[in-house]
């Protein structure tokens, strides 16, 4: 664990505002910060500034003389600071060379110029934030789409942490029942009722599980839900595309550098985001680039959570579709969507396949649940039910009910290893292993759990989370 | 000119920081923000909170109870604020999403989207700075490196605004003087002493002169020296530059977004920046081609404070230079300084020209003053000599003493102009022209020079000048 009684210093606004702020953190901060300040007026030093006060002044270089800016400084005081510690905020002019200056200036006087997450590693360990809340900082910094803000300020605002404190404390029963059936293992006593455990195990068991399965949905609110548009060169994609974003009068375009991946093509329905992920033309053939594009386009298909096979209305119409499920039959469509959008219906010679034709036409897919949407994209017809359909998708899950979404990777994980020690722990049960064992199958979980909300970890873990972070957070 | 007693909305930080801020400001800013902040704890309304007084809580949309950050409010009453009006600093997670959810819930109660500069336009109207200190805010903002910054400060704090109202103070007296002979004028009385009045204008049209000489050197502050770097190819130019960048312990790259023009390379020394423009390669030639690229090495040369002429130690160096010397004769090098740099000093056949040779060698330049520094950029012998020699260049001039440089281009040319009226009026005293038409003359340098600080002033000038500003300042 690092050392924490020092005091860091990092600007903390982005590049390019009207409004720069370097933030500084430590039992020395008022300090250090009253060597470069001179307040204007009556306001006295920092040093004697109650937390919630704000002084306006200057910064200047005590070696020179020379004032660097004219700024605003806000005090906070331990423990009500987001650090817990006693912090300054100096909001200055937004100049990247002001920030830099001010930042050497205090290093100078014995600040340490703050690593990646530093404040909300400092607040974490002192009691401020949990693990959880504190990788859900850094989430919100990042949204950028109320879906992706909502997941990140549910995990923030506690009820997250609530859900894992609560499950562990059904383990922690659990564990305590089986200690005290080895206290007195020697009086073979079992004080624990076999069938009471079996469904303290069952029901821990089924919420890890439930937990873990909302992983999937939570990272795709989180990243944007990844949509194929798979189907031949010009039936429409882009001009499908183009409508549906033109449809959806909330669209707010990416601000740059917050965008996470590369993709196609990302817009915002509704308050969330997708991901329209290219894919090459699809039909069946031997050439090998073609054949090459085609892969392509099942890796982008094997991404998705949702598939628009996008074919034009006409007489071979139900055919082409038939071609594309073809090509497709050979993949898993898993639990993905697959939804036929049939464009051009404006056209002359349209014609729609009826859904028992299109059953017909794609017997791979038969069995499952697809959308038919006829649209002209040309014209805008049918694209607002395109876009509610998608969102119905995105939104409509069951999960989207609950309060707890997973959205983490870590998280996941360790509710996946969770799941595997809590599975054998049961196994033991049911072939009547000694409690000594079933304890520490059930520890094992414990701990896995723990790595969530930061009862159990690491300085590995903890450098692993936080040098994510930007700096100045 | 705008309406100004609606209440304004702002995000003010950059991009991709931790902390965002959200800044409003007008009569209404405490009231439109309580409709959607809710204090924590003991924290009261925002209607009655004090001039500088900060309030922990939540940003909430009432419409249907969704939080969308926990905020930290400071309340600014007027006239104690940038604005001079009533104004709410929100400084909330720094998601791009978030500022826009909380602007957009302000516009929804009643704010008004800012445009760029209005912050500080309305600062200017009420009062708070004049219209040079308004736009030394966008430099200040904009700078990247000591000598920028000092400028944009010098200019900010005063110092400059006092200059130009002492000389307008002049000004007015001999108007005045005028304008009582004027008044007088059919009683023949000469009041104003032809003598002083001579001297009254001389001494401004003297002032006004230092000023505008002083623009070259304050737009190189502020947007970098120019240096073009002449010479054959191979004479290890690209060498050059790189031993420059890191002979400065002190270099700061560029933040990106920062840089105004797109230049060759950019490097600050000693806290000034350096832009080095590249140059093609010189010797006199029939070659169509080779002939352009010349043409563009002349462009580079007309644009540059500073031109370094590399050539390579050896038998033939003062033949390169001769060579160099015969193609760049025909063009002005006027009141830029040329540097001979004599490279590759460490190679067993080095041989350094005299000072003697070089004039004989430049007959074009041997009038003018001129540097010669031998260096072996390979091995960074005399790069700090050179670096240092950039430097005197630059902060060596007599001007950076002075208190008020000019660096706006529209100072400027309100100087060029005021300096045009106030010739007329000197030709026509010395003319004999009658008082009505010196005043008339002299009232056009007033003019002018008011408009550099504002108490001259049009909607087209403040749309102009605030324009130019981000939003957010």
């Amino acid at each position: 664990m690092k050392i924490i009684n020092d005091t860091i210093v990092a600007a903390a606004g982005g590049v390019g505002g009207a409004i720069g702020v370097v933030r500084v953190s430590g039992a020395a901060a008022t300090t250090i910060c009253d060597a470069v300040f001179r307040a204007t007026g009556d306001g006295g030093a920092l040093v004697d500034a109650t937390g919630y006060s704000i002084r306006h002044g200057e910064i200047y270089n005590p070696a020179d003389r020379v004032v660097i800016d004219d700024v605003l400084v806000t005090v906070f005081r331990a423990p009500r600071s987001y650090t817990g510690e006693d912090s300054v905020e100096i909001s200055c002019h937004g100049s990247p060379y002001i920030q830099r200056r001010i930042i050497e200036l205090l290093i100078g006087w014995g600040a340490r110029a703050a690593e990646p997450g530093e404040f909300t590693l400092r607040a974490f360990l002192n009691g401020k934030l949990d693990l959880s809340q504190a990788e859900a900082v850094a989430d919100l910094i990042a949204s950028t789409d109320r879906a992706s803000h909502d997941v990140a300020t549910r995990q923030m605002r506690g009820g997250y942490s609530a859900e894992f404190t609560a499950l562990r404390a059904e383990l922690l029963t659990l564990v305590s029942l089986l200690e005290l059936e080895l206290d007195f293992g020697e009086e073979d006593v079992e004080f624990a009722d076999r069938a009471r455990l079996a469904a303290l195990m069952g029901d821990a068991a089924e919420r890890i599980d439930r937990l873990a399965r909302s992983f999937s949905y939570g990272n795709a609110l989180r990243e944007g839900f990844a949509v194929a548009i798979a189907g031949a060169p010009n039936v429409g994609k882009s001009t499908l595309l183009n409508a549906l974003v033109h449809d959806d009068r909330a669209l707010v375009s990416d601000i740059p550098g917050t965008t996470r991946d590369v993709v196609e093509e990302s817009i915002v329905l509704s308050g969330i985001r997708f991901r329209f992920l290219d894919t090459a033309g699809i039909r069946a053939t031997d050439d090998r680039l073609e054949q090459m594009g085609i892969e392509r386009t099942r890796t982008s298909v094997a991404r998705a959570h949702v598939v628009l096979v996008v074919v034009t209305a006409g007489h071979s119409c139900a055919e082409t579709i038939r071609n594309v499920a073809e090509t497709l039959g050979g993949m898993s469509v898993g639990d993905r969507r697959l939804c036929i959008v049939v464009n051009k219906i404006d056209a002359s010679d349209a014609e729609l396949p009826s859904v028992s034709e299109l059953a017909t036409a794609i017997p791979a897919l038969s069995g499952g649940d697809f959308g038919l949407l006829p649209v002209s994209a040309k014209f805008g017809t049918g694209i607002e039910r395109l876009a509610d359909y998608l969102v119905s998708l995105a939104a409509g899950s069951s999960l989207l009910q609950s309060d707890t979404i997973v959205s983490n990777a870590r998280h996941y994980e360790a509710l996946v290893r969770a799941a595997e020690s809590l599975a054998r722990a049961r196994t033991g049960l049911s072939d009547g292993l000694t409690p000594d064992f079933l304890a520490q199958d059930i520890r094992e979980v414990l701990h896995h759990l723990g790595t969530i909300t930061g009862e159990i970890t690491t300085p590995e873990i903890l450098a692993n989370i936080f040098s994510k972070f930007c700096i100045g957070k």
